[in-house]
Formats: structure tokens, sequence, C-alpha cells
């Protein structure tokens, strides 16, 4: 059952912002894009590349920056907002709530007698739950999941299907995992003897904290000999690549693909676009932001932006990039100089 | 059981081409590489960088494009063909027909009582299959798939083992997806409060059109509000990552590894090289064509070649390659110059 | 069960090295970082970045290599070997064996009847074993791994959950499969009619030889006619994407995320960096070594290191890369030249 529309007035309430409209008892039943919305719905204005949209939207309501423009005539109420984008989201939090755990094990889940369920802990088909797993209230865990030896999972997680935790994976609360992601794989650590590889054991665990999300498919090895650790409320793409004994800091941002070799450690509050990577054994301190397709392979001592690889300062990486395209026509002079 | 073997008057005739043989009553048993085949074999050459091997191939039939010139002397019966690799594919589908639905459901499989089979579907071993789900007539669902609740599934389509379509995800008819991939995982849309990332719910969903193959491990995000499509035909490689709201064209085709970031729109008949990227909220106009690991960053309005990143003409990043790697050699030309 | 402490003497017998002690009877009773190491525990020094955690260690035993110099004061144990990495590494594997096959099969697990297990097999739930596999003694298949038609498993192989093999797959001895790889999917091969791609059946298998890891959520494409091969003691890591027809040498390193395009071949002992990729067709002589994200369009005939994209040789490569770091200035300079 959906959640019941909202009046504008309790939205305004709800969002904390300033209401404009003829009559604050009209309802609003769902958020849509400006171009889709309709008079029953909301919509927001974010980014500025679809303030056209404003003109002709057929929304009830829009949601808007404190400073935004609006065109000569409208039909829609407006909610002015600091952020008009977590103003949409919370909106649409409200609209499609997380899913709830129905605190049933579907009777297909093959779970060891000592595993500990807390209350209203959902399991769905085919799920694996091994010797000494323990999982905390509300959670769910979703169909075909591996919950290998000694994991722990904290209160109201939600593992998407087919998800591998490792022996000894510790998650916190409210943890969100997509589908297909492996947490506490073996590290790639192999010693050469001079005539082979020789694995070393991968003993170390993962320890992901309260509030992270983990993208679909995405890789995370457990530690070498101490852990690997996805520290408070970051967040992962899709098909991340993250080594043994890395440490991602709280509240870090990382896009798609990219990946992150052993023992490196990442500050708080970094962010790095998609297809990056960063090599092992460094330090980028907290406030990194590290561009799509960048490559680190140095310590990150201040805080800001870096590209290209070997990454360097994001507006030297610009200008020398767009040299890197004129370099036919600056041979050219340099032919016609000597 | 294998098809029966073909005479050459059957394979000339099936394959539209003008046979030159001795006995067009012998018979071909299956397709080789030219170095690789023996007598009861055909095999084709399409990739000029293999034309030596007509010396010795022991083939019984090879196919040729019409104006491939032959050693002096050859053993073999030759088909000519406008595209030869066509003529090669066909023939090999003639002997590797796809294979087709048993229709048995296995007993291990989760069914809610909801779902819909059509006739003939085969459903393997711990198939997770949730409410609302209807699968089309002959569509194989391999083992340890979990199919979300509201998926539809049209006829003759084609999942491997381990596939994970999350809800409300829409196939047309005779989409392939390979093992592992996920379809319909969120999206990765957070909203910055000023002291923690808010989840955005993901809620609209994958639309996948007929005729569609989906790669190994490839990752396909649901809409954040509208949906994610991919248009009718378009092939995608292994462990692409897609994200929400993007559009793929038909028969666009995508390599290995290559990441489309949010809302991006690709044309018709484009195709990806491994490893590139494309931002998002862009535009790429049919028969748009990305080189391996370029990063495109804008619009692209002309139908043609990119390379590099930022990606630009591809012709012209192949100069500025060129001389980035003279660029010891200009600097040392400059230094002498002043 | 975890194994018996060792003594001094007993650790120097073990790695055949110089031990430097005051009481060889001393017990160490496990491994850890030179910082976290504790009296009763082992570590090492290899890594020269982190030799001055030996002015504070608290180990009670550190490997050394032969000429690696000591603070004044040490209260710890040392022995000397050639390579204190592998020594490291053999005494951790002392310390946590690989597990062991328990030979216990889940009553879960859905297995045909003509499939034929060897002795000390360990099958975990949800696993899908189809017609015509064999699995040798000793090995350990996962939880929710899927065995296709005709797979064969060697001896003391490991394959951690969730791992597909698709048909035909044959793996030689002691090989692990780290959690969600595929192999054996469909090569990425299509012929384009003029109005549409038509798949081209992919019929050639994977094989991979003895002491190959595969990494976690890594994709190995079966080959389109001939075999997609994985020579003795290569290693890969997460995410790769290997085509079909692709051939890996003995001893070859891959670090994770790097890309293989179709029918090449890769020598023996190479390396390849994290995010690297290699077009299709090439060959790559025996000890090539592929930069991080490199991109080799060429094949390889001398032994050494390339970077960049397109490669060149590494030396090469970083003095380009300082110079077009240096692009904005030298542009200035050759202004101000004319």
């Amino acid at each position: 059952m959906s959640p019941a529309p909202l009046t504008l007035a309790e939205i305004a309430n709800l969002l904390d912002g300033e209401l404009t409209c003829n009559d604050s008892s009209k309802l609003i039943a769902g958020v849509q894009t400006l171009i889709k919305a309709k008079a029953n719905q909301a919509s927001f204005l974010s980014n500025m590349k679809y303030k056209n949209d404003l003109q002709s939207t057929q929304a009830g309501l829009v949601l808007l920056s404190l400073d935004a423009e609006l065109p000569e005539k409208t039909s829609f109420a407006t909610i002015r907002l600091d952020n008009p984008y977590v103003g949409f989201t919370k909106l649409q939090r409200y609209f499609h709530p997380a899913p709830i755990a129905t605190g049933v094990v579907d009777e297909s889940a093959c779970i060891h007698e000592d595993a500990k369920l807390a209350e209203q802990v959902q399991v769905d088909a085919f799920v694996s739950i091994a010797q000494g797993v323990s999982v905390g209230a509300g959670s769910i865990i979703g169909a075909g999941c591996v919950l290998e030896q000694g994991v722990s999972i904290g209160e109201n997680c939600l593992l998407h299907p087919r998800v591998v935790l490792a022996q000894g994976t510790q998650l916190g609360d409210r943890v969100v995992i997509q589908a297909g992601a492996v947490v506490g794989s073996d590290g790639f650590g192999f010693a050469w003897t001079g005539s082979e590889y020789l694995k070393i054991p991968q003993v170390g665990h993962v320890v992901i904290e309260d509030d992270v999300e983990i993208g679909a498919n995405t890789c995370i090895d457990r530690g070498a000999i101490g852990n690997t650790v996805i520290k408070q409320g970051a967040k992962l793409d899709n098909l991340i690549q993250l080594a043994h004994n890395v440490e991602v800091g709280e509240h870090t941002v990382i896009a798609g693909q990219a990946g992150f070799a052993g023992s490196t450690v990442i500050g708080k509050g970094c962010q790095f676009g998609a297809q990056s990577g960063v090599a092992g054994h460094l330090n980028l301190v907290d406030g990194t932001i590290v561009g799509a397709k960048a490559g680190v392979i140095g310590d990150i001592k201040e805080k800001g932006m870096v590209s290209g690889f070997p990454a360097v300062p994001h507006r030297h990486w610009l200008k020398a990039s767009a040299l890197f395209d004129r370099l036919p026509a600056i041979w050219n002079k340099i032919k016609r100089l000597g």
C-alpha cells in the first residue's frame, strides 16, 4: 500500500520550506521529472540544465532554490528551499519508504543451528548462513546470499540478492549492499619464490561501518593481516575494486569501476570519479577529489581535485589537456621557428 | 544430437553464395579455423591477417569474399560471398543451434503462486521467482537466477545462471543475459544534507527490448524516476556499468568494462570500445564510435569516431598521441631554439 | 583448531634462515605487521617503506633480508633470509593452512546422477552440478556454485561461493576461484548483416591449468571455436575481463580490472597493472610488463615494461608524461620564441 498523498501545507512543513500557492490543501501524490509530472505530482529544479522545463511543466508543485527565477506565467505551487535536491530526496523517501523486513525466514534457507537471527529478520530463498553468523533486528537478506562463518550484520541492513559476505565480515547498521557484490574475497597476495607464486593466506577481514552502501558486483577484498575498513556513511557504486587493507574514510563517495590497490588509506569526504584508480600504500587527505579516469600514484596531502594519469591538480590538467589537443598546431609552429 | 552434415550444394544454397568445387555432394560436418579445419569441415577467410593460412589449410570448404585471391594450388571447395563472416556465422548457427527450452521446471525452484509461466518455459535449480512475475513461452531461466517482484520476460529469452532481474525489470523477446549480470540494481543517487548522504529512492525500472544481449557480471541500474532503456538489438559485453536513466539506442554495441554515467542518451548504431566511459546527462548522436579507453565529456552531434580523454575526433587524437610520444624530442628542439 | 606454536629454532629450520636470538626455544604463535605484533608473534620487513617500524615493534621475531640494517637496540630475535617476503608467506601458511575439504555433500545440492565426485569432495548448499561433470578428490565447491554440463575439475580445487563454470570448462589441480567469477560465458561475437547483429555461437571452452587463481567477479569467456586458455600458475585478480580465445602464459600475473580483447596471446611471466587493457589478435612476448591503465594496441616483441595509451616503453612514457605536465610552460616558451 502506497503512502497517503500529502497536502502542499504538509509538504512545506515536512521540507521546512517557504510555500507559495493558491490552495495549500491541494494534494500531491508523488514526484516526477518536470517534463513528466502531472498536476497531482511534485517536481524539482536542481540541475540548471533543465530550467527551461519550468515553462512547460504540468507539475502541481515545484521545489526550487531560494534564488531560482520563475517564468512569467506559471500554474504550479512552489516551495523555496536551500537545497531543492535534498527536498526532492526527502519527499521521494516519503512516497517510497525503504522496504521493511517481513520477519519471514524462507523455508528453503540453509541456516546453521548456531547462527543468531534477531527478531524481525527477513531471509529469502536459497540463503546460506554458516556457523557463528549473527544478523541484527530488521535486516533483510536477499535471495541467494551467502553469509560465511563468523559474519556479523547489524540492524536494518539490506542485502540485495546474491551478495557474498566471506568469513568474518562485519557490517554495522543500515548497510545496503546491491546484488552480486562480494565482500571479503581473498586479497591478491602472492610471493614469488623464483619458480612459482606462493599464495599468502589472507586472514584479515572486512569491516563496514554504519550507513555504508556498496554497489552491484563490487568486490572488497579482506585484509592480508589486518582489516579492510569502510567507514561510516561511505557510498560505493557498482563494479568497484577495493584491494586488501584499504581504508575508506567517512562519507567518501566512489563512482563506478574505480579501483584501489592494497593498503591505501583514503580520508573523509573524498570523491572518486568513475574508472579512476589509486595505487597501493598511499595516503589521500580528507576532501580529496579524484576526476574520472584519473590515476593517483603518490600521496595527496592537500585537499582539492586532481585529474589525469599520473594525476596532477585538476586545473593544471585541464590546461595541459587543452595543449595536448593542440600539439599538431604547436608542432607546426615549432617547425616554422626552426 | 548434432545437426546432420550438409553437402556443399546445400551450404551454397543456405548461404546464397557461388560454389566452386569438384563434387557438390561432398559432406561438411562443422566449422573450424583455417589452421585446424579438416577435410570434412568448412572454414572462412574474413580477417586478412590470416590469409596465409589458406596455403596450408586442410579445410574441405572455405568461405571467401568475392575478390579474395587464392593461392595457386588449392584442394578446397570455395563459396564466394559478399560477407564471408556472415556466411561463417550462419553455417555455425546451423551446426550449433541455440538451446531450446525443455519446459521442465526444476522442483527446487521457489516460484510464487501468482507468477505466470507460459508454456515450454525451462526453470533450472534454485531459481527464485517472486510475485507478479511473468515469463514468456520458450524462455530459459538458468540456475540460481532471481526474478524479483513484477519482472516481465518475453518469449525465447535465455538467462544464464545467477542473473538478477530486480523489481519491475522488463525484457522483450529473445533477450540473452550472460551469467552473473545484475539488471535493476539501485542507481547511485544520494543527496548531501551537510552532514550525510541521504539515499534517493530509485523507483524507475529497466526496460530491455527485443534481441538485446547483456554480458557476464554487467550491471544495469534502474532509473531514479523514469526508466533505464536498452533498445532493440543492442549488444553489451561483460563488466559494463550502465547508470540510472541511460538510454542505449538500437543496434548499439558496447565492449567490455565500458561505463556510462546517469541520464546519458546514446543513439542508434553506436560502437563503444573497451574501458571507454561517457559522462552523465549527455547526448551522443546515431553512429557515434568511441575508441577504447576514451572518455566522452560533452555531447556528440556529428557521427564519427572519437578517442582519448577528453575525447576528440579520432584522427586528431592519433596525431596528438604521436606527438605526445615525441615530446622529449620536441622539447630538445625547443631548447636548442632558445 | 589452530596449528601449534613453533619455537624460534623450528621456524629457522622451516624457513632455512640464519637465526639470531637469546633463547631458541621461545614460542611464536602467529604473524603480524611490525606495528601490531606482540612478543609471541613474528613479523617481517620486506617493503623498506616500513623500516622505521623496526624501532618500535614489540614482535618476538623479525624476518629480515641478509643486508637489512637493524636499529641499535632491539629486543627481537631475527632470521635472515634471501627473501623475507617468501619467509613471511611460508610462516603464514603454516599458521593458516588452506581449508581442507570435509567430504560432506550438502543435502540441498542438486547433483545430476551422471556426475562423478571423487572421494573427499565437499559440496556446499545450493550447488548445481549438471550431467557429465567430474570433480577431483579434495576439491571444495562453495555455496551456490553452478557447474554446467561437461565441466571437469581437478583435485584440491577451491571454488568460493557463487562461481559459475559454464559448459565444458576444464580446471586443473589446485585451482582457486574467488566468489562470483564467471568462467565460460559466451564470447562477444556478432556478425552485422546490414540490418542486425547475428550472434555467432561460441562453441569453444575455457581451459584452466594447475595452480591458477581467478579473482572475484572476474569474467572469462569461452572460445568462439577453439579454447580460451590460462596456463599453469597464472594469477588473476578481481573484475578482469578475458575475451574469447585469449591465452595467458604460465605464471603471468594480472591485476584488478584489466581487460583483454579476443584471440590475444600473452607470454609467460608477464605482469599487467590494474585497469590496463590489451587489444585483440596480438602477441605479447614472455616477460612483458604492462603498467597500470596502459593500453596495448600492437604486438610486443621485446621483454620489458610499457606504459601509457597507446603503450610505449615505460621510461619513454615517464619522460613524455613529465613534459605533458609541463605543456603550459612549454607553450609559454614557444610563444616567447616566436
